[in-house]
């Protein structure tokens, strides 16, 4: 029995790191948990994302994941250390993966980070990267605009342009930077209209893909990697309205060809 | 007291591993332990490999060390899964971080991989994708050119140009190429030349920043990572001819200032 990754999130800007599972791991099976009917998490307390993130993680133990990623930047910054504590199973969450990966890449030390109000207020990134490298220059930046647009379904055109290039501003006036995180699971979907406004000289190091890279590594080093040659069969779980969820899932999933055969689309009950 | 990181290598090649876990991960204390005197394993039996393997590894854990990252291929290719099983540390090769990386960067699963005779031979790169993804399109070439290339000092300019161009030309037939490994850690130093060679629109994937970068997930997710404040002196051990061997060192790690106030080199005696 090949079993699952699980993967949580406050809605659905965890599908980008689903989607970087499923193409880097193409034979694990996953699970992947949206929150939607209490998304967005950003705004609500400690303990009341705490609360939320148990019960999905109840969820998908009952399911008999085999690890758990927090695909969400705010679970992740209020319950990362308790559920790794908790949990009999590897946990890993998007934050330090994003960090290390722009430690890998940058040649000069100069380091921007953008990411919704909470994750900036949050500290999280620059934390993750200066108990590495107290060296580093950090230069942190919310974009509060992005998600919502985002989740409209704007991922390109003069409208995203103008709204991305209005909002990196601050960052395009420093010339040093020459590596940029993009600290909230949404933002791969407007990587392009990212790239073209910070120039082509900024390497941009994606939160989801290297989430998953480092899930590739901590399964492999504990043996843990799935051997057999059975099709995964994806199960993806909402809480709340199932229409938008699964168009915005079948939108980031488009380029698997034949990829909706092996998938279900369910809503989850979780108390 | 803050645990160092050990590295073994058959010689100089893992100094790049060396000098990237430095780079990522300045806060480590490094003990990096060169097999010059037998170097290269390459052409070795399998049994004399371990056994030489063996030796170090005891070297080091003597040292007390804290994770031991086996910088040389062969070493990875014969006797990683024994180490993994034999030691209490967390222990981690070179060959599958750079597949794990090849994986996150390449978009069109299309990937090259150079290396030694040795280990193109051991398809031990080609095992290390396909086992994760089957689908993938790997062709390999050998390069016995570079290593000693290398070892002399030649690095750029005509005749190195001429070996690289000359060496990799079967690659460059390969027009669906966009991402190539960097399977031998002498390679990183050479890397301006392939680049130059391959072309601007191939990754070029570097097993020495991606062990790294693993090595610094690893330890993250075990809760290795140094919390002090102490300034790490690393320490170099060759078991062979120091003057050759200081003289690598220091052209590898040239660019830290100040470097060789925190460095010791020695002559180690393993039996």
């Amino acid at each position: 029995m090949n079993q699952a990754i699980g993967v949580i999130d406050s809605g659905v800007g965890g599908l980008t790191v689903a989607h970087e599972l499923i193409r880097q791991l193409p034979k694990e099976r996953l699970i992947y948990l949206g929150d939607t009917q209490r998304c967005p998490y950003g705004p609500r307390s400690n303990e009341e994302v705490k609360k939320f993130t148990w019960e999905m993680v109840e969820f998908l133990v009952r399911k008999n994941i085999k690890m758990l990623v927090v695909a969400c930047n705010t679970a992740t910054a209020f319950t990362l250390n308790e559920l790794k504590d908790c949990l009999p199973i590897p946990v890993i969450g998007v934050i330090k993966p994003g960090a290390r990966a722009a430690i890998n890449e940058t040649k000069n030390n100069h380091i921007g980070v953008i990411g919704t109000e909470g994750t900036i207020s949050s500290n999280a990134y620059v934390t993750a990267l200066k108990d590495i490298n107290a060296d580093l220059h950090v230069q942190s930046l919310a974009c509060p605009l992005f998600v919502p647009m985002v989740e409209h379904g704007c991922l390109s055109g003069e409208y995203a342009e103008s709204v991305v290039s209005n909002s990196l501003f601050p960052l395009k006036q420093q010339q040093d930077l020459d590596t940029l995180i993009l600290g909230c699971t949404h933002y791969p979907l407007i990587k392009n209209t990212i790239q073209q406004t910070i120039g082509e000289n900024v390497s941009i190091i994606s939160s989801s893909k290297e989430t998953a890279r480092e899930a590739s590594a901590i399964l492999g080093f504990n043996d843990l990697l799935y051997k057999g040659d059975e099709t995964p069969i994806h199960q993806f779980y909402s809480t709340g309205e199932m229409e938008v969820f699964t168009r915005i899932t079948k939108g980031i999933f488009k380029e698997f060809i034949d990829y909706f055969d092996s998938v279900t689309i369910e809503k989850a009950v979780l108390r």
